[in-house]
C-alpha cells in the first residue's frame, strides 16, 4: 500500500509518535542515478544514522537492483543509528519514477521490518529543499540528464525539459558528452575542425593509437568501443569539455552551448517570481562552477534576481520533505540543523 | 568458404561457363536497410529473373533473418527465370558488414543448391557502380545513415563518415529526424521557436490531442512514444522536414544543414579530380530532390564540376560488380545494357 498512510486507520503506531518529539525515528532515501543514501533521523532533523549504496535510479538499473539497494542501504543506517527497522514511523524516498516502480522497494523494506509505508517524493524537488528553507522558488539540474521546476508553496508547478537523451536534457552530461564524441569523430574524418577533444577522447575511451594513425582504423575502433555503452552511458566523457573549455575552441563552445541552453530551461519555467531562489545541482551543474556561473551570468542579463544556490545532492531536501508529511514544520534554523547534522554523520560514514 | 573461389580449384564447373556466352548464370543480391533484391542475369547484363525482399542489414535485421531473405528472393528470382540453382557460376552480394557475417547467408544459399561461394561487395560501391560505368569518382549515400566513399580504379581508396547515429551519419534521415523531434519537443516545452513541425510529428508519432493541449501530457506521450522506437528508426520522420522545409523556418534549416553536412562529407574526401562523376543515392537523397539540388550547389561553390547523378538503389551496380569478378568488361553500352533491362525485369515482376 502506497502514498496513503495518513488516510489509514490501522497504521502502525510508534512508541514514541510525538511530533518535535526525539523519539520518532525518519528513514529517508535519496536516489539517484549514481548513488543511493539513507539517512535515520529524529524530528528534530538531527542525523543518527547514514549509508550509501549503488545508483537507485529504476529506469537505468531496474527496479529489483533498486530495492535491493535501497534495503541494504536502509539496514546499514539503522545499524549505525543503533537503531530497529520498527521504531521507522515515516519512511519517504526521494528518486526518479513512479510509484508502480516503487512497490517493490516498499516490499523489500517491510520485508526487513519497516512497519509503514514508503512514500515517493520527486527527486527534483528534494534537491529543491536542499538548498533552501523557503516554498517558493525553482530547481535546474544538470547530471546525465537535465531538468528544470518551478515550486510554489511547496509544491512543483511547472517544469521544463527532462525529456531524455533523445528528445531533450539540453546541457545535460549526455548532452555535452555526444557533441564531444561527435567532434572528435568529425574531427579524425577531416570533416570538422580540429580539436583537443580528440586525443582526450581517444585516450579517453581505451582507444590504441593517436590522431597521426590510420584514420579509419581510429574511427573503427571508436566506433566499436562506444556503440557498446548503452545509452545514455556516454555521458561520462563530458568532463573532457570542461577540461579543455578555457584552451580549445571546440571545448569551449560546447560547455558555453550547454549553459545557454540550461539559462533556457530555468526561463523556460516562466517564474511569476524572478526574485525567488534558484537551487542548482546534479554531478555536472555541482561539479562544474565555471558552467554555473555562466548560467547565472546569462540569467542575470535575463532579469533573474534571486540567489543562486549549488546542492551536491538532494538528500536534505528529502529529510526536509519526510519531516514536512508528518507536520513538522521546517524553518530556516531547522534547515540549517539538518544541514550540519547531515555533513556530521556523512564525515563520520 | 567465402571470398576465394578464384583460388579455389575445386570450384564448381558451370556447364556453360564461357565468358561472354550467355550460358553462364549469375546470381547478384543488394541489400539494403528496407529492402533485399535478387537477380538473375547472363554474362551480357540481361536480366532474366529478379525478387525482393525485407531489409538486408545484418545490424539492423540481424543474421538470421538477413539469411533467410536472402535465401527466399534467391529462390523466386531463379524461379522467375526459369533457371536451377546449380546453374548459377558467380554469386555476389552488396550489403553493409562483414564477411564474418555474410557466412550464415553463405550457407543458405549452398543449402538451396548454389554451386559457388558468395562473395561480398560493398553496398557504397554497388551505389557508385549505378550510376556509371566509370573506375574514378566519388559516391555519397543518405539513407537511415550518410557516409561517402571516393572510387579510383574500380576500388574504394577513401571514406567519409558513416560512423552511425551516435558519431556521425550527418545529413542522414535519422540526423534529419532527430533534429526534428528535438525542436518540436522544444518547442512544446517552450524552451524553442515555434515550428509547423511540432503538431506534423505529434500527428505521425500517434499522440492524442494538439498543441493547445496541457504540454506534460503530450510530451509524456511523445516520451513514451519515441523512446519505444529502436535507434535508429525515428528516422521515419525525416520527411517532416522536407514536407515542411519551404513553409517552416525550421524545417528549412534543418534541411539546410543536412545539405551543408553532406557536401562537408564529400568535400572531406579530398578527391584529387573534382571533374570525375559523383553519383548520389540513398531513400533521403534518392527522394528529396531538392536536398539533392542545394547539395549539388554547395559542391559546385567548391569548385566540384563533375557531373552528379542519382540512382535509387545498388542493384545495377551490384551486377557491374558481380560481371568484373567473372572477367567480364562492363563498358558504357554495357552498362547502360543492364540498366535498361533490369528496369524492364522491374516493371514485369
Amino acid at each position: 500500500m502506497l502514498g496513503a498512510a495518513a488516510a489509514d486507520p490501522t497504521r502502525h503506531r510508534c512508541p514514541g509518535d510525538r511530533l518535535n518529539g526525539a523519539m520518532q525515528l525518519f528513514l529517508t532515501l535519496d536516489a539517484g542515478g549514481t548513488s543511493t543514501r539513507a539517512v535515520v533521523h529524529d524530528a528534530t532533523g538531527t542525523c543518527l544514522g547514514y549509508a550509501v549504496g549503488s545508483g537507485g535510479n529504476p529506469t537505468a538499473s531496474g527496479v529489483a537492483p533498486v530495492a535491493a539497494t535501497m534495503r541494504s542501504t536502509t539496514e546499514q543506517a539503522l545499524q549505525r543509528a543503533g537503531a530497529q527497522p520498527a521504531q521507522v514511523c515515516h519512511a519517504l524516498a526521494a528518486m526518479a519514477g513512479s510509484t508502480v516502480r516503487l512497490a517493490g522497494v516498499d516490499a523489500g523494506l517491510r520485508d526487513l521490518g519497516v512497519p509503514v509505508p514508503l512514500h515517493l517524493g520527486s527527486d527534483l524537488e528534494a534537491m529543491f529543499f536542499s538548498g533552501t528553507a523557503a516554498l517558493d522558488g525553482a530547481a535546474l539540474v544538470s547530471g546525465t540528464g537535465a531538468a528544470a521546476i518551478v515550486v510554489a508553496g511547496g509544491v512543483t508547478t511547472g517544469r521544463s525539459d527532462g525529456r531524455g537523451w533523445l528528445l531533450g536534457d539540453v546541457g545535460s552530461g549526455y548532452w555535452i558528452a555526444r557533441r564531444v564524441v561527435r567532434a572528435a569523430t568529425a574531427d579524425l574524418d577531416h570533416r570538422g575542425p580540429r580539436t583537443a577533444l580528440t586525443d582526450a577522447l581517444l585516450s579517453a575511451a581505451g582507444v590504441t593509437g593517436d590522431r597521426t594513425s590510420d584514420k579509419d582504423a581510429l574511427l573503427d575502433q571508436l566506433v566499436s568501443l562506444l556503440y557498446a555503452i548503452p545509452s545514455p552511458g556516454i555521458a561520462r566523457f563530458a568532463p573532457l569539455a570542461f577540461d579543455l573549455a578555457d584552451t580549445d575552441l571546440i571545448a569551449g563552445d560546447i560547455v558555453e552551448a550547454a549553459a545557454e541552453g540550461l539559462a533556457d530551461t530555468v526561463l523556460a519555467l516562466g517564474c511569476a517570481d524572478a526574485s525567488s531562489p534558484l537551487i542548482v545541482g546534479g554531478s555536472v551543474l555541482y561539479h562544474q562552477s565555471g558552467l554555473r556561473s555562466t548560467v547565472t551570468e546569462l540569467l542575470r542579463d535575463s532579469d533573474w534576481t534571486g540567489p543562486v544556490h549549488a546542492v551536491s545532492d538532494g538528500t536534505a531536501g528529502a529529510i526536509c520533505m519526510n519531516l514536512r508529511r508528518a507536520g513538522v514544520a521546517v524553518d530556516v534554523p531547522t534547515h540549517a540543523r539538518i544541514i550540519a547534522s547531515l555533513q556530521q554523520v556523512r564525515t563520520n560514514a
